[in-house]
């Protein structure tokens, strides 16, 4: 019997799938779970596809073809240094190690440290699209030794999503821990545009007063344009699911309390050690973490009351049109903030990213796959040391058409008392960020005045202190 | 010659003015440095008073009581570790050390572990009011094992700040890291407060047209009233001074480039952590941080329009006294988010905090001092348990008559441009909070829909999946 080109360890949903998507496209799969009864199973359901099982790590290594190309897809954290390590000593010289797991970068970037040591190659991948994605093709991000991704390439590329025009979803990121770094930020981004999205819902909801038939139409119209992507796609469907129980549309029975993995919450900490402003992602991220708050804010809204809901004054249409251009110009503007995390990043940690390519292998297979992000590729094209995307002419173009009526909407929310955290913040960072002068010269006064931390001077350089008292 | 009660350990300007002060309260005190340029210097400076040098550690350690009591005023971080490394062999089983240092309250509960080892006592204290209060009474958050902190309390009541009743602003805050944790939350609010007054001040500037003249004169009368703080004081006074090299107001002349320290990242990035949303003072430490991207924003300035500035309608008194009210509920809601932070961190690290006895120690000495600050302390007086500060009846009140300020000035500011992250943030959490329902139904409903990472409901407890394709 032959030796597989690939072997995948780990059999919970994303493994299983990306095991069965290697295989669709023609290529035998080694197959491990550290319990068994995953892999007997897998087997059971799929006799007649090439996948190889293997019960103990010695007979999954041995089944595998020389330089050795394992695909990790375990818990990420002690579970991953666990089987690491327990693989360390079956392995050769120029064996290959794929993370494709959840995994926070800084791991990663100690796991290729470790690895190197031992002649082991290790590339940290993000893998994005969820279990559908995973099986069909989901869009890939790895990171790591470029010679070892080259040897991998090829694999990823057949398994990849394919973007609009054909080309695979998958590129190499950088060294070390560039994949799964990249990987996070499209999760914190992927938090931004949720968060967009439902408070674009509040508002149609609250302010202009749709009813779930009337949004599922809203949404269904926004995606045929600037808006096109796979969340509001998703959402469009949303409103028009009906609880199997109850009859009721689904979403009104869906309790609001959201959930989250971590992932955002990462990256707006990478944000903040970076000094890299990440506002409206923190806010959605905080907007989860509030959400959750379910009992207080119950007991809350019996207390703390709010401004009586006005009549909308003018057009019920061009105000949708107004919410529309608010979440698409917020969403640049999230967007803008994120790949200025990721320019931070590339400088911090000297990964080189490019930029394009990463707004490029997000079109398909991720969950922020969307039409827009072709604008971001061209506008990296454009100027590939572009400081922030708001400066890209389409964006500016974007930012001189669409700023009121994000003014417009965050006013009318305020105005309701309906809260848009990441709307304002959106607004707030637009003009922070077009300020030549913000009042951050006072702060320095009152730093320099309490504490002595000195000040810079707008008419020359040099460090300053004043006698204040 | 009779042995000292006390020693410092580190005599840059923190630690030579905690010295000075204990010194002042009638306590010979040893005096150590690592290099002795800065011994010298102290004693030569001040020759008549009862500092007593040492010079090397061995000759510190001898010349102090048993049980030691060793205040480090070091650089935080390794060369912490260092100074306690060189004392640990030199030291009795029930002596005490003090860390008096900038410490991350994670590093203390680590040192607090490690030193009970060797039968020593640690003690991590926040020390507050910088050079000044240091030397004339700062306020003082010690946490670590209670039977040392009751055997340092008499000399740090004595050298702590005293509030306007008398009561001086020391107390036991709790174990391990709670008072190096408390000084961090203090500091994450001290950016929050300065941000608010920063963006009352590009409000006032920019959408009123105040002179600085006028601006001085608004916050001095601002300081007779609600807002009577030490922020707001040293505000006004900032706007009255000149620039000695060009006659200019100074304020015009101190570039706009804040500068930050860490301490309100570590705030945001543990409430992170916890799940506890800190919105307002992250938007204030991102605020700093764009204000440090000066040259982007000057470019970007050239190229991104805003709306034009329109003349304001209605009374200047009247929009003047909204500003107020704006920057004093913000102000509330800041210290909510502050203290449901402290609150989540009482329960997650065991603590047990005292809210209202450290609104109480924060009235006097340190940065945030606030005439407010006893609202805060009444509130926990009323209801030891209270979930949010926006529920006791004080601040439901002011929720309830200043909120439409607080909304006027943020949609005067969006409408003319001028950026107020903090203010809109501070009305989101507070809309935000007192919502029974909010539109995170969608985001569950979207997670479910793409990951299957199920949703509850509001009708029966449980976890449920939808066959949403």
């Amino acid at each position: 019997m032959g030796k597989q080109a690939i072997g995948v360890v780990g059999l919970a949903v994303m493994g299983r799938n990306l095991a069965l998507n290697i295989e669709s496209r023609g290529h035998a799969v080694s197959v491990y779970n550290r319990s068994r009864t995953k892999t007997d199973e897998l087997i059971a359901e799929f006799p007649d596809k090439k996948l190889v099982p293997a019960f103990t790590l010695e007979e999954f290594v041995e089944s595998l073809e020389k330089p050795r190309r394992i695909l990790l897809m375990v818990k990420a954290g002690e579970p991953t240094d666990a089987t690491i390590a327990s693989l360390k000593p079956l392995l050769d010289k120029g064996d290959i190690l794929i993370d494709g797991g959840n995994t926070p970068f800084t791991d990663t970037i100690r796991r290729n440290q470790e690895l190197a040591k031992a002649g082991l190659h290790f590339i940290g991948t993000g893998v994005s699209g969820g279990e559908e994605g995973a099986l069909k093709g989901p869009s890939i991000m790895p990171g790591g030794p470029r010679d070892a991704y080259d040897l991998v390439a090829p694999i990823l590329t057949e398994i990849a999503a394919k973007a609009p025009d054909g080309e695979p979803c998958v590129a190499y990121m950088g060294p070390d821990g560039a994949g799964h770094f990249v990987k996070m930020v499209h999760n914190g981004i992927e938090y931004g545009d949720m968060q967009l999205i439902a408070e674009s819902y509040a508002v149609l909801k609250q302010v202009v007063g749709l009813s779930n038939e009337e949004l599922g139409k809203v949404y269904t119209e926004w995606n045929q344009g600037e808006l096109d992507s796979y969340l509001i796609e998703i959402t469009s469907k949303i409103f028009s699911k009906k609880d199997d129980e109850t009859g009721k549309d689904l979403v009104d029975v869906i309790l609001d309390r959201a959930a989250q993995k971590g992932t955002g919450k990462w990256t707006s900490q990478n944000a903040l050690d970076l000094g890299a402003p990440l506002p409206l992602i923190t806010e959605a991220v905080f907007a989860r973490v509030l959400s959750s708050l379910k009992d207080q804010r119950v007991a809350a809204s019996k207390v703390l009351e709010g401004p009586q809901a006005k009549p909308l004054g003018g057009g019920r249409d061009a105000f949708i049109e107004s919410v529309r251009r608010a979440l698409y110009f917020s969403k640049v503007i999230s967007y803008a903030q994120g790949f200025a995390q990721l320019r931070a990043a590339s400088q911090e940690y000297k990964w080189d990213l490019d930029f394009g390519t990463i707004a490029k292998i997000f079109r398909a297979g991720c969950i922020i796959r969307a039409r827009f992000l072709q604008k971001i590729t061209d506008a990296y094209t454009h100027d590939k040391a572009i400081a922030n995307l708001l400066l890209d002419p389409y964006f500016r173009d974007i930012a001189k058409n669409y700023q009121s009526a994000l003014r417009e909407v965050v006013v009318a929310a305020i105005n309701a008392g309906v809260p848009v955290p990441a709307f304002a913040s959106a607004i707030a960072y637009f003009d922070a960020y077009r300020s030549e002068r913000l009042p951050a010269n006072l702060v320095q006064a009152q730093r320099d005045f309490f504490g002595a931390h000195t000040f810079e001077r707008t008419d020359k350089p040099g460090s300053f202190h004043a006698n204040w008292s």
